[in-house]
């Protein structure tokens, strides 16, 4: 498929023409062909109107339909063949093996949400029947959960398919009934083209409402502001830094109807390398680390930028390994000229902070983006009075804290702002500290994990990618995994509606074989 | 038990240095006795850091555990006695069997949640198996709820009992696993005095950490601001007025760590009077409407502030028979002199509007605070352009619209903000003009109910209590009912644990007998 420059308007691909932006390959440091064509107001308000036409027809669609649907967006991204991964390559840096990987959770993460439409727990169907001789009578009450409304959804840079345009957000988004906007991320706007086109394609091919889903493109941050600002928008689903969640977050908060905003911005990740893990194997635990910071140059919302472990000879030989193993890691190139100017600096203010060591350095690596993974030192006193070692900086590096004793361990957990993640390295000698650690760390993140390492966010019924602020804007959900679905839904209660108007999943016969909670009880479907 | 003018701060009863403030006799407009001691920002800064320092140990409590320390809260507050009912009535005006019923409604909503918490549906726990032969391997993945940390909660003037001090708020918050702060309501100090002492009475017997509960008095909006600021406080419950939610929702924007407000604010619940339903019974629907109106001065936020019916001459007998009915209503007593004040004032403000004529009032009433009812009217034109008839005026109010056809019917209902609720009154030759209305009132509004009034919201698992801004500032969420407690949780994921360190939620052998879904299939207890 040719990439045009344009954008998705419902059924119509649309020509820009507010100027032109241009996908940058950050390998060569040079523009790409073509020009994309940018959104002007009218076009704004164009998508934001048929979403909103769209969405009470939407969200009744029948479930084996809407999970259709999201199949049949999987296998349209699926046909665009290798022209996706080629370009996705050049706007991103990132290498074929890992863009095919991330095709491949992209498409199954569409899948497992039409398993999950099917399923239909995310209604929450609930029947209390009414009592009429009780004193006072009760009504009888039906509740299900319905979409809320147009979503926008912000795609990542670093996830240029599985976080973007047909990612996480917006099939989580689909799934719960709500029609999406998408605004294009301009690090890969050929590949957000394919693979809007796949989408509305899929939209057409299933007969889906026009205005299900929309993409725009923009340059600067107008249009972002525009389409969240917009009364159709009913909620936000942004990948990125804190500065941009964090202005979603006030342009929503001040609409005149406040929107929920589902921001996953920033997160430092902490492993906490416990004694017996280390005198277990400190060099393996060290080469183990160093390829999670250095994988896909560190660009993860996951990567472990902070390593915390208690002075010991063991805690020195992982330092000395790590110090060891480094050098061998050879700069890749980062996803945007920016980013990696952005990461650049960010060495240099965590190299220029007192009390602050380099303990390793990779290679440069080659072409004008590539980082150098860095990996420096302090003590848990210099940690705690810096605030700016708690600034996550997107890129290979990250900082050991040596610490006196467990309670500096203690005081670093309670101290760090929210995380998407926290990590323990532990064996049986551990318990007792794990075990104080724990309730901690439960506070802290969205996830705990045991002996591995934070990236690799499985797209899974039971995962967390979220986590108390700053890491997402919102505690209370996650942006990966099956649960994602129910941020984009909210409870309607039915009360004495006649039986032919109530709405199928709450019907008495259950003619979509749901697990219902009826007077308090469960019922399997 | 003696009313002292005690704050509850953890284990001890306190009494504030920062001044005195009463209760007032809205029937007499006098004040009550005792004094009530302030709070200095100590004693907020005391109540905070015990909730922080009991949460950990409180939300790991047992689930029988936890469900007892509710019951024996509910059973605390029958103990009260009549007293408790006296000072009730004499601090908001409200009769006898009134106070009588919210009472029993209390308790069966702390009873309710100790159901709740015994069935651990609200954990969500799920298990996802490793898979160590696939290619990459997956993890251990296991997902369960948690509480989300210390939660302040503001009581409604209008629920002493209900929606106050140990109301659906703190029920619900105590049931996730939250420990609570509230700030007493000054229209009702010594209720609040008498039921925090219950609680804090169960808490101790229950042998609950200290600081699971604590209830700070103060004058004016300082204190209020001052807790929903703290770091410690991680969620807030306010039901009040759109002014007051507002101003909260900035405050825990603006914190550092922003945290999420559930504020129920401002409804008017519309009322659509079809066209069969009319032709029916016009005087008996008028009737019910009249009762539904005057009911506890029309302190509801469920009261119906706007009806909606067709021209026609069946309209016209309905609104000869409330112009028949009203004037036999006798106006009873509001909660304060302030809102008394208020609720005069927005009658005024709705007789000065434009195209607005009275339709019929009730009778003045006896005492200085006595609300008269009364009904005004328009045309769907002048509704639609003049937004100050939107404004909920709290009290027995309301403003009959007369549309020319099903147009405006559905144009009105499009037009209005969000709502806690939406009421049909439909016969069976109304169903398709009901079918047109159903999905925009879905849009608009937390619960739907057909052939009834709203007021009456009922405690149960179907129950919804809550919608679209402004009538709440979270359209994701209910405060009656059981749902309420999905406000107070967030997920954690537990990424290869190890199986001593687990939570017993997730622990293989499902010792807590939970229904939990396992590799995406529910497996019921």
């Amino acid at each position: 498929m040719q990439i045009a420059g344009e954008m998705i308007i419902g059924h119509q691909a649309v020509m820009g023409r507010e100027g032109f932006i241009k996908a940058v390959d950050p390998a060569r440091n040079a523009e790409i062909e073509p020009g994309f064509g940018l959104a002007s107001r009218a076009e704004l308000e164009r998508a934001c109107a048929l979403a909103a036409g769209a969405f009470d027809a939407y969200r009744e669609t029948g479930l084996e339909e809407r999970a259709r649907f999201l199949e049949a967006i999987a296998q349209n991204i699926l046909d665009l063949g290798p022209a996706l991964i080629e370009r996705a390559m050049a706007e991103s840096g990132l290498p074929q093996a890992r863009l095919e990987g991330e095709r491949g959770r992209t498409v199954n993460q569409l899948r497992l949400f039409a398993k999950v439409v099917r399923d239909g727990h995310w209604i929450g169907a609930t029947l209390d029947a009414a009592l009429p001789q009780r004193v006072p009578p009760r009504a009888d009450l039906r509740l299900r959960k319905i979409a809320v409304g147009p979503v926008a959804v912000f795609g990542a840079s670093n996830f240029p398919l599985a976080f973007s345009v047909a990612g996480g957000d917006t099939a989580s988004a689909l799934a719960a009934g709500c029609p999406v906007v998408v605004k294009a991320h301009p690090a890969h706007l050929g590949t957000s083209e394919l693979v809007a086109k796949a989408v509305q394609k899929a939209a057409i091919g299933c007969a889906m409402p026009e205005g299900v889903f929309s993409m725009l493109i923009g340059a600067g941050v107008q249009i972002g502001q525009d389409l969240v600002s917009h009364p159709a928008i009913k909620s936000v689903g942004f990948t990125g830094s804190r500065h941009g969640g964090l202005a979603l977050m006030r342009i929503a908060a001040q609409r005149k109807e406040p929107i929920p905003v589902y921001a996953e911005m920033a997160s430092i990740n902490p492993v906490f390398l416990l004694p017996g893990a280390l005198a277990d194997d400190a060099a393996k635990l060290a080469q183990a680390y160093v390829d999670s910071l250095t994988l896909g140059s560190g660009q993860f919302c996951t990567n472990p930028g902070l390593l915390l472990g208690i002075d010991s000879p063991e805690l020195a030989q992982f330092a000395a390994a790590v110090a060891a193993a480094l050098p061998a890691k050879v700069g890749s190139t980062m996803l945007t000229p920016g980013i990696h100017q952005s990461y650049t600096a960010g060495v240099e203010r965590l190299a220029g902070q007192n009390g602050v060591q380099l303990l390793a350095q990779g290679q440069p690596g080659p072409g004008a983006c590539a980082a150098q993974a860095a990996v420096y030192q302090c003590d848990a006193d210099t940690f705690l009075r810096t605030a700016a070692l708690e600034d996550e900086n997107f890129g290979p590096s990250s900082l050991l804290v040596r610490c006196r004793d467990a309670d500096d361990l203690l005081r670093i957990a309670e101290h760090v702002e929210g995380q998407l993640s926290a990590t323990l390295h532990a064996r049986a000698g551990d318990r007792d500290l794990a075990a104080r650690l724990l309730p901690v760390l439960e506070r802290k993140a969205g996830r705990i994990l045991f002996n591995g390492f934070p990236t690799g966010v499985e797209v899974a019924h039971a995962m967390v990618h979220g986590g108390p602020f700053p890491s997402t804007s919102d505690p209370r959900s996650t942006s990966v995994g099956a649960s994602a679905i129910d941020r984009f839904l909210r409870p309607v209660c039915y009360q004495d509606v006649p039986a032919e108007l109530l709405p199928p999943a709450l019907s008495s016969a259950n003619p979509l074989g749901l697990t219902r909670l009826i007077d308090g009880t469960l019922h399997p479907a």
